[in-house]
């Protein structure tokens, strides 16, 4: 059978990931990564996780909110994506970055880690992922939708490119 | 080498396009596609295509409108995302959904396809992609953010499922 939509499966393609910044208050909801995660264990990231087939992106980031930290909210709101080079030949990762105000704070552990609200004064103390910091400042403290480009280089840095649009 | 930013192959992915609805007062930027396209040739759609590796799908909204029309604007707004399943293994179709209004209303066509305005009281006139009415309804005429989730049926038709976000 042909693909639907005329979908060519030799296109670029991407990876397609959400992680979701929830606040109550002053506070940062963070996942202190499970030490047997094949990614970053130990490490604070953001709840989030992967679009599967059968969701939109707005689901799995309800869906990854609720099975890592137990926190349920109504809707995400889109606050910017992330588009990154990955090496591999013909699949970049996307990232969806949503936020969210929490009304329920009680707080539910899986296998993923250990959920727990930080205050954003204190998020500088964690063993964070290193994109966290400067993707809370896009999310909470400016209106524009980002679009965040990441390149990484053979220095074992990256480029990291910013752009702002403001609201329409 | 290791995928950067623990990238898995194996996982769920989507093949990204972009869609972007321009309009000039009433009217509404289409471009009829050259019989020679390999999908949907001689039908009337919005200007789009595909985000190549090194771009963000901003960038491919604003590459996709010049080249296939001639019309250059500052930025786009993103309205939408259409995420659709193909059949294939492994890969579904991500459409981001642009809109965008146009300055300068001269055009220029390309091998893609014949560029036009047309007034929003004449779109049903034309030979549409079937998804365009809903498209154009959904970027132009209600605020909230759209998610349409897309599977084809075994009948030739689709189930189609809209959720709105209202802004946050």
């Amino acid at each position: 059978m042909k693909p639907a939509y005329g979908a060519d499966p030799n296109r670029y393609q991407f990876i397609p990931r959400v992680l979701v910044i929830v606040t109550h208050g002053d506070r940062v909801l963070l996942l202190r990564r499970s030490q047997h995660k094949r990614l970053w264990p130990g490490k604070y990231n953001a709840p989030g996780g992967h679009v599967e087939l059968g969701e939109d992106p707005h689901q799995a980031g309800l869906r990854e909110l609720v099975e890592e930290t137990g926190i349920r909210v109504e809707m995400l709101h889109l606050r910017g994506l992330i588009t990154a080079e990955t090496g591999l030949d013909g699949s970049g990762v996307l990232v969806f970055v949503f936020r969210a105000e929490a009304k329920d704070v009680t707080l539910k552990a899986s296998e993923e880690g250990q959920p727990m609200w930080v205050a954003r004064s204190e998020l500088s103390e964690l063993d964070l992922l290193p994109d966290l910091p400067q993707l809370v400042e896009l999310t909470l403290d400016q209106p524009a939708f980002f679009y965040l480009y990441k390149v990484p280089t053979a220095d074992g840095g990256e480029m990291n490119r910013v752009r702002l649009i403001p609201r329409g």
